[in-house]
């Protein structure tokens, strides 16, 4: 029963954190309608009124707390209980768009989400303990194993071979190069996220790891992975429509992630191969929810062009479809709030 | 860990019956249209060609070696692991439909398939050991316990009022009401078959148990319960659609099951919770994996039509809902070919 202390405050942080930027996505969505309500320019459309509107800056300020508080509960449960989890925020949205904007939710939709909690459950219960940690040192003994430099030198070159080799070439047809960049960094991300929240728990503990150059050493390395990470996100998301690039992106990150993960933490040492395998079902069953509600998300709104389009038979033709309205953002209208509005309602 | 030597044999037994019964239908339907060509006349339309059929005979003894296969899994491992993976033989069928039949199997589709087999993979994991039982007396002492005594009587109690008022009013317009009998009873027939086929199995492993009334008692039960399960299930089948009637009941028969078997065979003492959470995860997962193949099973077939209806906003909408041919199957065509086929391709 991988119910300890820790991984109980780990749990209940990563569902606050899921329930606060699930819902910054709809205070933010209802703030920009009613700025755009009173101003009458919409913000895909380049206004910025928004920024006046007070339920946009309280929809800002929840996913920023949503955002810390899945920040220190890697500080306290492990990367494979908490990653996953994430998708629920995915199910607080969808439920809060269907009762507050009015947004139907399809009946597979429903589906999808119990099929998230459901996974959800499954993962919880078989998460792995972990080993209390005292000192930041503990930590970079671990990130030095040899094991898991290997796999931090094999994500360095692949990320290098995709963003000079592949990004440029194949990067506004391909999906799967700039998710798969922002993938590859956000598996490194979670691990430096870990090292520094935990480090950060120490400090406030009354053990200060400031003192020690490796603690620096992390921050620099969360910065710079979360940077890259939110760049290669940005162009993802300016590139391609955000119903492609979610599933996707979750999936890869929250694989890589577990990866990571166990090879750093070595979670599953110790564990017993049921629940190492119902961890993993577990994992595919919450994959198996994101992606019925984002194939079934437009499905009602938008039923004489999307209905069909969205359920053809491959994966791919829905890769190169899109809402009906674009086929690609221009990756230089970045700049432009809807495409701010969009990559926010990824993270 | 659910892995006895006895669990195996049942889980093993209890995958080869999915596979023989899912192979079933495809090489029936294979013998159907074989005998059409042949003879021009479709079985649909009133023919009986098929039954000079060879391939068709090839199907239906396929068919029983699953259902024996099946039976024998039950005196083997406890009904809250042999009732779920019923639903593999849906996989079954599905992909060999896909691969044989050319019929396209939906991208969805596929995603229901891994479903079904992850649920699964987490209900066999989490399976309950059963206590080995030497005499059908101890199977008696457990019938005979209050708990399952009420359990036994309320299903009797709900059973008459479906049939004698229910049933006359609401049989034709409401699918709850056939699927309903037919899954009440379905519990005692399991219950009962897992009697039976315990009573066999020591008999043949030397301990003769028709020596005792009580093995023919349940014989009685057997026969009484599966001919009103089939009774009921062909007159819901012959009054709505397959694609509507299949998940619903599959849903309440296993339920139903498992609520019995846990009643009298107490397969959950002595288990965790943890371990009685993650089977009833399994299940919903297998559940909504069972759904979405249904859901998405015209899709490709008949776009113009089905896409949109199948995909409406609210299930009641597929209760009324056809595959585009006929609304209702009048209770009387049910000595039509076509009802049998269908009928089979149920249970």
């Amino acid at each position: 029963m991988g119910f300890s202390s820790d991984n109980l405050k780990g749990f209940v942080l990563a569902l606050s954190s899921s329930a606060f930027i699930g819902a910054s996505f709809i205070i933010k969505k209802k703030g920009l309608r009613r700025a755009a309500d009173a101003s009458g320019i919409r913000a895909g459309g380049g206004g910025h009124t928004y920024l006046l509107e007070p339920l946009w800056w309280v929809g800002m300020i929840t996913m920023i707390v949503g955002e810390v508080a899945n920040f220190v509960a890697y500080a306290f449960a492990p990367a494979v209980l908490i990653t996953p989890l994430g998708a629920l925020s995915i199910i607080v949205s969808a439920v809060l768009a269907h009762f507050i904007l009015k947004e139907k939710l399809h009946d597979l939709g429903i589906l999808g989400c119990i099929m998230c909690i459901t996974g959800s459950i499954v993962i919880v219960i078989h998460a792995p303990e972990e080993r209390p940690i005292t000192s930041v040192m503990e930590i970079w003994n671990m990130a030095t194993q040899t094991a898991f430099l290997l796999y931090v030198a094999s994500v360095i070159v692949l990320v290098f071979v995709l963003v000079f080799h592949f990004a440029p070439l194949y990067g506004q047809s391909n999906v799967l190069i700039y998710t798969g960049i922002c993938s590859l960094m956000g598996s490194l991300s979670v691990m430096s996220v870990k090292a520094l929240g935990t480090s950060l728990k120490l400090t406030f503990e009354g053990s200060n790891q400031f003192v020690y150059p490796q603690t620096w050493f992390f921050t620099l390395v969360v910065l710079t992975c979360v940077i890259t990470q939110m760049d290669y996100l940005n162009r993802a998301l300016d590139t391609f429509n955000t119903a492609v690039v979610s599933p996707i992106y979750y999936v890869m990150f929250t694989t890589l992630t577990i990866v990571a993960s166990v090879i750093m933490f070595k979670d599953w040492d110790g564990q017993g191969g049921e629940s190492i395998i119902s961890e993993i079902c577990g994992f595919v069953i919450v994959i198996s929810g994101t992606i019925i509600l984002h194939v079934t998300k437009d499905l009602d709104r938008n039923p004489s062009r999307s209905v069909y389009a969205r359920l053809s038979p491959s994966l791919s033709a829905h890769l190169c479809d899109e809402n009906g309205e674009s086929l690609k953002h221009v990756a230089g209208d970045g700049t432009s709030s809807d495409a701010i509005f969009r990559r926010q309602e990824l993270y």
